[in-house]
């Protein structure tokens, strides 16, 4: 069959293995190398026709202010009954309440414009554990992102291949299965394929979080640090992403009848034990990581003439699992 | 109206005019800055339920082995009957023959793989009037591609802010309205997000141009240099970017029943003059497309707080309307 990528490539000689590919890494990678994400952190969005998304909310120490806003959110049953507003090509799908006139729960806190980005010392007093970055030839090593803050001109000490600089940062690491991209004073999560972010009017309003949307293109980078990121969806992306385009002005819907209706949003730790999905992620300190982080940026497998020698921050998703 | 950006801002005060967005520069651009483009090099792609797509063909020296080919498969009807076969969420949307046994035209040549690049000094020859570069703070400076070759180190002469290294590719560049990368010797056209290729099966095969796919998530830049660029779809992306997500291996569809039937291929100049569609797409080396980069690379509008200071080379789309 052709294909952009072999499905069943014919058995290499015995003397010759194939050079392992990233999915052959993640599936091949130990159970000790995979870690449970809480489920406290998971929002769980069934929208109509049994098609569920679920989100994984970011850790603290960023976008506290809205995570806890949406745990409250969640916890009121506030997004039942909303639904899926806008599809825009190649840009975002956004959800929310379409009247924008439902009351808030309360609770419900303003942001400050400064939570879109988190200082660097205060990521590494939370999170001293800091994932494994690649060099693109293998070998992992451990970094605390504070040394960032520490360094010159952060492209000079950049491997060769490996290119730590782009167009948006100065900086990009995976920390703890999050992707961040950083100055030398503060970090903040990337507009990714999938990330979830913070609706909002103009400043100073950064958003409650009741107004949440997705990325379904090309990383819109230019939106970091102008609005909150608070996640990423982990499973169901499909059903969002292949929504019917909106055909009104930033791709809202003209009608009520094009939107999706959301049927309910819990966090997974408040729905009854049997109805509660559970994932884990490939740590980003293990060798396995690495070891997938070298192979995206350098395929050497059959499919490949030439490796890359490096690779987008957003080219570089986490690999997640489902659990029974 | 809750937005990532405004629909409708109130009015900023007379003596603080709110500064241009892209989508208000493309609009003001003046007549003379758009490019027919000729209706030989467009191929129209109508699928089941009156859903068309418009793909704009590679200039020379660019893939020019196989878009030589996909003319004569257009010219042939070959495509008639066909079907887009899979779909993988972010990542690509394929089309082709599902049973990969239809007899080819007469006249398809396979294609080297060198061809997979072009080499710098060709470009120039051919195309001697290169696309304007912008600087993030807005004047544009014309610049020739060939220059690449006879530059140093090319970061080093990157103006701050407009970072034209990436993790891909030494240098990139937007030429004659199409996107390039290269290193100091050849260019290639990237993977980016509506930008069509050429499936093929394992080296040395290059594909015929029969299995053509598009990319519908973030830039798979992984696959630059490894599979023919030969063109981007201009108009009807949301037909492709929105089908139902396969679940095979690889996103194939199991079923045949999943496919979107392809009722019809064919180069714009071959339709009767009253089904033919006509595009013009923005000059780049305009005056309007300097300003247009410049805002997509420093967003100043009321909805954003921070200038990005650069902008991917996939994150810059090259403006393309129809003409009545």
């Amino acid at each position: 069959m052709l294909g952009l990528a072999q499905a069943a490539p014919a058995p290499a000689p015995a003397e010759k293995p194939e050079p392992p590919t990233p999915a052959s890494i993640v599936a091949g990678a130990p159970g000790s190398d995979w870690r449970s994400i809480p489920a406290g952190d998971l929002l769980v969005m069934d929208l109509a026709g049994s098609r569920r998304v679920v989100i994984q909310l970011a850790p603290a120490p960023f976008a506290a202010g809205w995570t806890a806003n949406i745990r409250r959110l969640a916890a009121s049953h506030w997004w039942d009954g909303t639904a899926v507003v806008r599809v825009q090509d190649n840009y975002v799908v956004q959800w929310g309440d379409p009247t924008e006139k439902k009351p808030l729960p309360p609770g419900i806190e303003p942001v400050a414009e400064s939570a879109y980005v988190t200082p660097l010392d205060m990521i590494a007093d939370a999170r001293p554990s800091i994932g494994a970055q690649d060099l693109p030839e293998a070998s992992a090593r451990a970094k605390r992102l504070s040394d960032i803050a520490i360094r010159g001109t952060v492209t000079q000490a950049a491997p060769e291949g490996w290119h730590e600089r782009d167009s948006y940062a100065e900086w990009v690491e995976v920390l703890d299965s999050w992707p961040l991209a950083a100055d030398r004073t503060n970090a903040w999560m990337p507009h990714c394929y999938g990330m979830v972010g913070v609706g909002r009017n103009l400043s100073p309003d950064t958003g409650t979080g009741a107004e949440l949307y997705t990325v379904i293109g090309q990383a819109p980078r230019h939106l970091d640090r102008n609005i909150a990121i608070v996640g990423r969806v982990i499973a169901g992306m499909e059903h969002l992403s292949s929504l019917r385009r909106g055909t009104g002005d930033l791709g809202f819907y003209k009608t009520p009848a094009e939107r999706t209706p959301i049927v309910r949003v819990r966090l997974a730790s408040d729905l009854p034990a049997s109805q509660r999905p559970a994932f884990e992620y490939l740590a980003t300190d293990s060798d396995s990581f690495a070891a997938y982080v070298a192979a995206r940026a350098n395929r050497r497998d059959a499919f490949f003439n030439l490796p890359a020698g490096g690779v987008d921050i957003c080219n570089l998703p986490v690999p997640v699992r489902a659990v029974k």
